[in-house]
This record gives C-alpha cells, structure tokens and sequence, in this order.
C-alpha cells in the first residue's frame, strides 16, 4: 500500500492537470484560483487510500477522488459568499477577487465539473458511486442551511451543533471513503462500514479545528487564532459555554458577544478564559478521543489487510492531533 | 405516440409528485416554490416526445426529464440573481422573497437534485446520458457567462449572439432530445441528429422570444411587452440595430440607450420603429424561419415512424409561431 505523501502526490498531480477552456475567461478562472490555493486533500487522499485498502489500484479511483476536492472546493466558494468571507487560504475569497455574479457562476461550473469527474468510473460501479454522491451533496447544503439558521437562533444544544457538522462536514469524509471501497469492489456492508469510519473521523477532525481556533499556535496553524470567537461563531465551544454558564460568566461571556467593538487582543483571552473554567478544552478533547476511538473500532470491523487498517489508523490518528 | 397535452400532463404530474423534505426549510421550500410557479414545461416534453419517437416508453424517460426541467429552473433561479431580476413569471423570484443566500444554496440543491432524477434511468444508458447533461450544462454556464460579458462590450456581433443563445437556450433542448433518445435506446447518429434538430428549435424558439417582447400582444404574452428595450438588453434586434444604424437612427438609439429616466410609454414605441424602419422584424422572422427549417429538415434524417416525424413537426411549428 502507498503511503499517505504518495497519496498526496498523486492528488496534487491530477488536480493540476485539470484541464481548463480559455474562454470565457470569467467562468474558468476562477475554478482554477480556487483549486490552485491548496489545502489538505483530506478527501482524496481517503478515496485512494480506501480504494486500496480494500483491494483496488489508486489509479481507478483518482478521478472520483479529485470530483471530491472539486466538489468540496465549490462549498467552500459559495459558502464565502453567503457568509461574505475575505479570506481564504490567505488570499482573497473569489467574490472579492471577481465579484459576487463570478462567484455564483463559476461555482455552480464547479458543481457541475465535480460531477464530471465522480462518474469518471467503470460503468458498473457509476450508479452507487453517483447515489452515494448526490445524497451526500445534499446533505450537504442541509449542514449549511443549519449553521445559516443556528447562527440566529437563540437556543442551539449539542445535539443540534453535532448534527449540523456532521451534515456540512463529516458526511463528505464518510462518502470519500465509501466512493473508494465501491470502486475497489468491496461488498456493501464493508463500504458503509467505511463510511462510519469517514463519518466518525470527520466529527473528530471539525471539533479539533474548533479547539485550534482557540488554543492552537498561530505560527503553527498558519491562520490568526480566535477567528470563531471574534464572530461570536456558534461553535462547539460557544454552543457549550452558553449552555453551561452562569452567574458572572455568563454575564461577561454575553458582554463580549453583544460588545461589537471588542478589541481582538482583549476578547479572545477573555473568552478563552472562561472557556477553561467552563472545562470546555477538555469536554472538546474527551468529545474528540470519542469520535476518534469510534473511527478505529470501526475500522476494525472492516474487512481488509493488516497492513491497510495500520496505514488507515495511523493517518486517522494523525489528523486528530494535528496542529494546523 | 402520445400528444403533446399527455405528455405535458404526465410531465407536470411527476413533478407535483416531487418529495421534499419539511427542513431544513428554507433549503427546500424555495425549489418547491420555484417548480409550482409553471413554465411551458417545454425541455421535459421534448425528452418524452423524443423517447417515444424514437420507439421507447415515455415514463422509461419521466425522470430524467423532470431532472431537465428542474436544471432548467435552477438556472432561472440562479440568473435571477446574478441579474438582479424582481418577478419571475408574475411571482417574486427567490432572492426577493427569501433572500439571496437562500437563492444561492437553494439553487445549489436544486442542480444535484436535478442530477439526482436525471440520473434515474436504467443503469446501461446512465453514462451516455450523464454526458450529454453535464457538458450541456457546463455550456449553459458558458452561455450566461457570455451573456454578462456581452452587457459590458461595445461590440457584439450577431455571431456572437447566435453563439450565446445556442449555449445558453439552445443546447438544452438539443440535450432534451438526447437523452429521451438514449433512453429509447436509439444508435449515436440518430440521438445526435435528434441533438441538431433540437438545437435548431432553440435558435428559433430564443429568437422567437426576442420578438415577442417588442411586437406580442401584451394580453396574449401574458406579461409586460418591451422589458429588453426597457433594459437595453443586447438581443438579436438590439445588436443588429447597433451594427445597421446610421444617422439619424443611430443618434436617436443611442440616447434612447442613454437616458435612464426614458419613460416606457414613449421608450418601446420609438426603439421598435427604429428597428421596423431598419426592417428588424423581418430580419428576424428570416432568421426564426432558416432555424425551423433547419430543425424540421434534421427532422426528416432521423429514423422514426412517419406519425411521430409529423407529431414532433407539429409541436416544432407550434412553438415557433407562438405568441406567447
């Protein structure tokens, strides 16, 4: 079995050799800006190391997997939109790059490019693989309307925040893994059994970006801590804080929430203080380890080499204690 | 074969039938709405018409042309957007009765959901249609990518028009053609002369439209006569009579084109003499004219029964000569 950089490789590889038209310049610029901006290609790196791991070449699922970065690249480019980002990956979002009209178009193309490259296939294996895509896409945009709608809403529980990332992030994990087990040829039960395993390491993955928002090293993380909170985002952490706290906590926590011109250098410690006196990092960190042990004792009912389920638990262990 | 009324029926009761989801709400009741506000359902018609000429059952063809149509209105959807548009078919569009980050995601879901029914068909036609739909698609975007740019240029040519409208309209009622014949399980050369004849169509049928809006009958076209004159919309009539006008002509077009407090009582009267002095109206009639006959003579290279050739002629002419 290759290794993860070799994974990596190939992605990045294939990704660049995205051919795209010249012409108009306005549509296909933008997709290639997008693409071009990098990122960990957590997505089809897991498509080719399931593929693998269940007995498949790398090779069949390439294309699949980089309809999967595509599709995730296009949720990133209309989420700026709807949320009216600046950045991303330290450059300008494409809607400020171009404008808004841009972004719109050039991310429905990518939509549809994604598409493209997911049925690029055998034929006997484009109906599950497209199935699993499409519902996954859908469930998708449901994550999105949530965080849309959490964000007004007064009361948001841990079930509720849970839910929603497990629709706008964990269910891609599961399908880049299962997209690669049926092109491998695994057998049903197996490829949702590797969905679970994607599914559960995605839970872990998106509640450590919420703990390194907070007490991640910004030389390290590569991007200004403390973004979540400037945005009074409605995070795990938040979600928790506002449910737990009380008395002179929860005064001085709806303070900084409500304070629109909170100076980032106060605020942020402020309320990563109460945070830690809340217990909330460690909450965050036993709710991580608990997705994470799911992921691996999930792994383990799956059938596949020794060698395979090594590789697959050691690249899971290293996503959840990643640092940036 | 079927007339156009049942296959129209059947159309719309597949559609009535879509199930959606109750939330997230604002993810879905903006497709739902969307679908009830009508249209000539024309692309889903052509799809059953075509599978059936071609010697398949209509319903084999049902979902994917509902998945036409709904790719059809996620467009809509998402120009209404882009181009700021307030009513779609008498209605408020998306945009102005929810917001615009619902049109956005809403519109995203309708594009996979589209996908989704499209890709309803039997598994040993899957690929062949999923082709011909994503590339349809990405020369759709292509089309409304022209479309903004050519607002912005000095000089378009009626080339470059008949090029935007055959990506932007046209194809998809090529591609409607298409997969209703794939699914029939007509050979490459019929299925693309299928495409041709109904690419013709949309030629005729976008030039059509152009000329309603200056010279329908306000009653008959069911909504307000001369909106393009009103937004100097670069039609067929408007970019001819940029490239024909001399004098004094082009002097009183041009501040017609110029004055933004121009009233509509006096505005539509005075651009449409001037194009019926530079024998617009019959230019275009020529036009529609040479792209029916073109599409009726595609018509007769494709191997059907003679009852279905003068069915799907029928329908060619009526849409042609329709007013409204």
């Amino acid at each position: 079995m290759l290794k993860f950089e070799e994974y990596l490789a190939k992605v990045n590889g294939a990704i660049s050799a995205i051919p795209y038209p010249a012409e108009p310049s306005q549509l296909y610029q933008p997709i290639a800006y997008t693409m071009a901006l990098g990122g960990k290609r957590l997505r089809p790196v897991l498509t080719l190391m399931a593929c693998e791991a269940m007995g498949g070449e790398a090779d069949a699922a390439l294309n699949a997997a980089v309809g999967l970065e595509l599709f995730h690249n296009f949720t990133l480019l209309h989420d700026d939109v709807m949320d009216k980002a600046a950045v991303r990956r330290g450059q300008p979002t494409v809607h400020r790059r171009w404008n808004e009209n841009v972004a719109i178009l050039s991310g429905d193309a990518m939509l549809t490019l994604a598409t493209q490259y997911v049925a690029r296939v055998d034929a006997a294996v484009l109906q599950p693989v497209l199935e699993v895509f499409n519902t996954t896409a859908m469930e998708i945009y449901e994550g999105q309307q949530w965080d849309m709608d959490y964000e007004l809403r007064a009361e948001v529980t841990e079930a509720d925040y849970i839910e929603m990332i497990r629709l706008k992030t964990s269910v891609l994990l599961g399908c880049a893994c299962k997209v690669g087990a049926i092109i491998a040829g695994a057998d049903e039960a197996n490829a949702n059994a590797l969905y679970e395993v994607g599914q559960n390491l995605g839970l872990a993955f998106q509640l450590q970006d919420d703990v390194l928002d907070v007490w991640g090293d910004e030389a390290t993380f590569g991007k200004e801590i403390g973004g979540d909170i400037m945005n009074n985002k409605k995070t795990y952490l938040l979600i928790n804080a506002l449910n737990r706290a009380q008395g002179d906590d929860l005064g001085e926590l709806r303070r900084w929430i409500t304070d629109e011109y909170a100076m980032r250098q106060e605020k942020v410690p402020a309320v990563r203080a109460i945070y830690e006196r809340l217990g909330l990092r460690q909450l965050a960190q036993e709710a991580i380890a608990a997705y994470t042990q799911k992921a691996l004792d999930g792994l383990a009912q799956v059938d596949m080499d020794d060698d395979a389920r090594k590789e697959f638990a050691e690249f899971i262990n290293r996503l959840v204690n990643r640092s940036k």
